[in-house]
Formats: structure tokens, sequence, C-alpha cells
């Protein structure tokens, strides 16, 4: 199997709070991502925290996708690590949208076994910034093909 | 509840194929490493994967520990990502001994909520090479208390 990775780590800011508390909706969520980014779903694993919030993974044939959520805060911390052909930034796309997120912090991070040297190699840290516009199509992300309409302003800073 | 997270992304190579193809083993020591590391374990999902390797993830109240494993490559690439006090480090600890690695390339990841700036940053990029005494006390790592005494050589490269 190819040991190809791609890991995006994600902390979505100014998100809905309401979402960030429905364990199921964002059960269903991290699903669509999954699909989204075009992986194999083997298991769904999601609990709900009290007082608040939901912690959460999907286990995939190409690795995983987790979430966890802090509604006090409008925050949640996403990790999308794929491997093989799989495409990470679709299910980048359906949480931005479907939190509802105001901002998204991106650190994207090659992993994959190497003969030579180290393996892990840390392509971007970059912040996006998401316009009104980025909701008015959130209904038409079903399968995270529709290109977002959002007006993001990506901020490259040193890590 | 506390947004900071400590996440270590951790490519081990040289490790002991037979038990990388383990199922049960791999189970067992990433419940291991959960427990060592402090966190209080919600979930344990493993599956196995075609025709070899293991991929499986425990979902903690702390946030997660994931590994996915290539038998043919002597390759896993593991995240420990915990929230509030856990500490990862201990974690990382009895993956490298249990997988008999010789190596561990580790990425450390601050995460957690923040009102001013970004919010994740990258501490350090370094790799480890574990000597032939790494293994000789093996069998006391029983709960990640035990000090590891490997011949560990840091080599900080630039990511």
């Amino acid at each position: 199997m190819n040991t190809r990775g791609r890991h995006l780590l994600v902390e979505y800011t100014g998100c809905d709070a309401s979402v960030l508390d429905d364990l199921k909706r964002i059960e269903a969520l991290m699903n669509q991502a999954a699909k989204a980014a075009r992986t194999n779903i083997v298991a769904s694993v999601f609990q709900p925290f009290e007082p608040q919030g939901v912690t959460g993974v999907v286990v995939v044939e190409e690795s995983h996708l987790s979430i966890h959520t802090w509604p006090e805060h409008g925050y949640a911390a996403v990790d999308f690590f794929t491997c093989g052909d799989a495409i990470p930034e679709m299910a980048h796309r359906v949480l931005s949208e479907g939190l509802r997120a105001e901002q998204a912090e991106v650190i994207f991070v090659d992993r994959g076994f190497s003969h030579t040297g180290p393996s892990m190699r840390m392509r971007s840290h970059s912040t996006e910034h998401y316009g009104e516009r980025a909701y008015q199509r959130a209904s038409d992300v079903t399968d995270g093909t529709e290109i977002m309409t959002a007006n993001v302003v990506m901020a490259a800073h040193r890590s």
C-alpha cells in the first residue's frame, strides 16, 4: 500500500456554537467530509463531552479524520490525515462550511515512508478568512465537489 | 474545558514487522500508551489492512491517539494529540519501545484556542535514533513511568 500521506491540521474559529455542540450533525459532517475526500469509511466513533462539545474520529481505509469541539469558544481542532490518492482539502472544504467558521488556520504536512532522510515535511502554515459569501451556497456542498464561493484571504505566516 | 493541546506527529521506522502486523498487540500498545499519557480512554477502534498492516484510533477524553502501520516497510505513522494536562511524550515512549523502532521522526505542534493570532505553533521537528540498549528494558515499560534507557541521538533539522 502507498505510504504517501497528506495531513492537514486545522483550527476552526468563529464557528456556530450550536453546530459544534450537535453530535449527530458533527458526525454527519465528518462522514460527509470523508466521502468528499474520496476515502472509504471503516468506522465512525463520536462521543459528547460534558457539559458541552463533541469528540470523534472517522477511521478510513486511507487513515483517519478527527474532530474535537469547544462550543464555548466557537472552536474546533480537526485533523484530516489521508494516504494514497485521497484529497483531504475536500474534507476541509466541507468542514469550513459546515461549521460556519469565520477563520481556519491550516498546517499541511507531507508524510510517508522514505528510504532517505526525513519523511515529514511541513508544506505550509496559513490562515484562511471566510467572508459572508462563504455560506450563501453551503447547502450546495453535498459531496465536496462544489467549489466554495467564499472570499478567502490566504495569509501565510511563519510558524 | 481547557483547549490547550499538544500534538506529536511521529513516523516510526525500522520497526519489527511482526509487531506492526499484529492487530491485538498494536491495540494493546496504543491503549497502554494512552494510559501512560494520563488520558481517559473513551473508545478503541482497530482494523486489519489487507494484505497486511493495521489502522486504529484510541479516542480519549483528551482528544485521540492514532496509528497506521505498513509492516512491509517497517513503518508506522502515529499521532498523539492530547488536550489539558495529558503527557503525549509518555505515549511516544511506549510506542517507540513497543514497536522496537530504530528511529522516530517527531513533529511537535502546540494547539489550542487563542484570542490573538495563530493558535498552532510548531515547536520542534527532530529525529531520534535508538541504540540497542533501548530495548533491554522494554519489559519494564508497563505504564510509561519508566524512563527509557535508549541511547537517543537528537538531530534537529529544518522542515
